[in-house]
């Protein structure tokens, strides 16, 4: 057994799980992440305790810890070297965490272990796998023979941060023309509202008034219902989402790509366009496919991932 | 020892290889690429045999042959898979020569043995290693934990063929905008024209005269001379280069980017802005920095890096 923890910008979820990936307890408590970076740690301890004693079991008992972290991660050394939403800079995590636990700890990028989640399933047959989370930004975890490419530095994976239009969009990381700027959940919003305001007849704006706001889901509720707008944003944007799939794809050529992030609970109505996009316009011509599927654990990937790293 | 053989379109070259990668004899033989695939081989098997005796040792005393081809080449088969500049399709390469000289055989595209080639002198040190040649395309190798990446299909590593402006200039793999479309020798070619055109009086219709032809070297050697609208070519040049060297930096983090072709003989006034560029905008900002270096063998690479295939 394993405890995988998924360290937000808002919980800390953590769980117990099972050597194939299966979780057994559940706890979470609020990040507040504002705190010093050791009064996080220090919760973390509290929830494998929690979940040990919830579980009937001793700490002891746990062969191992995994973090998931937003940020930039050095891997080898269980640091989080940088993040956005964390007071952490240079934060020997693993380590602090192995001194108030007496626990093996290891720490990957959040992204990564999500990747790890989603690839459980598909372990025995699968070597090369892509996972993609399109959400607030475009994250990406790359498995090569089995195992997280990190790179040389831990920074390995960052498949949003490709430029797919030269002189584009404003990307947060500083470039223009990220894939992350048109394929991310957040740029779908943005193309959406674009399309509203040109077309005040559409049904993007009946969804969008249902929801309370424009979401991710406004213009595929529309496009659904037949509206022509709605489904101009759609088909435009699983062809961003393609076009840097195809890019990933002709360099890494994985046999299972795996997209992730709550828009990938639209299925194949997302898929099917970007499947038949890749498929034609690949690299790979005389070569056997990649398979595309969409994410089953959504919420779980990033604890059960997590405990995998440690295993 | 083995044998590198570098299949091209034009020629087969062909090297005895020490186990270090120092070439030790070479020999080589027109291709004539409209023969059937088997003649080639035959010849293959010729130069194999020769090297042998012109270095006064018996074919069984090399312990192993690689071939470089051009094309998609299943490495796990030993099989030329389709290739645009030679007869053969679904062609079990390997197992012919195999036959014809009694020693185990590899096969791998050209630009993965190129990366391998160059490789070599760094491999005690480097583990992650991503070689580019700017060519007539754009070709690349990706290296990984010191072995080279395949993918699940052997097609991995087609680093020219990634979309860095969406809906751009037509690219030979069908779609618009790849890298290789604007990072090439080709593409340089282009752009100097187009550049000359506008500029009637710049230098580079001079160098141009001079060498009978627009090169790839004709915009650099105007730019060296202070031609303003050659430098502006040279520093685009630089900046598409760079932009999809960014990308490929933020998905592998390799440790070591070397960057082949004839144009890498420009050297450090190529590679500056490339590295500055390339500094600021990736995605490692508070991780240690990838390193860029011109490469050293060329032409050699292909025989060498064969041979290290095989090895």
């Amino acid at each position: 057994m394993y405890i995988g923890i998924d360290l937000g910008g808002t919980n800390i979820a953590a769980g117990l799980v099972s050597e194939d990936g299966k979780i057994l307890k559940q706890a979470s408590t609020p990040t507040m992440n504002e705190r010093d970076a050791i009064e996080i740690v220090k919760d973390m301890a509290m929830l494998v305790e929690k979940l040990a004693k919830d579980y009937g079991i001793e700490v002891s008992d746990i062969k191992g810890i995994g973090i998931g972290s937003p940020g930039s991660i050095d891997f080898d050394n269980g640091v989080v070297v940088y993040s956005n939403n964390l007071k952490m800079e240079k934060f020997p995590i693993a380590d602090e965490l192995r001194k108030l636990t007496g626990l093996p700890v290891s720490v990957d990028n959040d992204a990564n272990c999500a990747a790890m989640g989603e690839y459980v399933e598909y372990e025995k047959d699968v070597k090369d796998f892509l996972f993609i989370t399109l959400g607030t930004g475009v994250g990406s975890g790359i498995i090569i023979d089995g195992k997280m490419l990190h790179g040389f530095n831990g920074a390995a994976g960052e498949g949003g941060h490709i430029v797919i239009k030269t002189g584009g969009e404003q990307c947060s990381c500083g470039r223009k023309g990220c894939w992350e700027a048109y394929a991310s959940v957040t740029a779908l919003i943005r193309q959406t509202k674009v399309a509203m305001k040109k077309n005040p007849d559409s049904l993007m704006h009946k969804f969008a008034a249902e929801e309370g706001k424009v979401s991710g889901k406004t213009s595929f509720d529309a496009a659904k219902a037949g509206d022509k707008a709605a489904q101009e944003v759609v088909s435009q944007y699983a062809v961003y989402v393609a076009e840097g799939l195809t890019n990933l794809e002709n360099i890494l050529q994985p046999e299972m790509i795996c997209i992730g992030g709550g828009i990938s609970r639209e299925g194949d109505y997302l898929l099917d366009p970007i499947r038949e996009f890749v498929s034609k316009n690949g690299y790979n011509k005389y070569m056997t496919k990649t398979k595309i599927v969409t994410a089953k654990l959504f919420n779980d990937a990033g604890i059960i991932g997590a405990a995998m790293i440690a295993r």
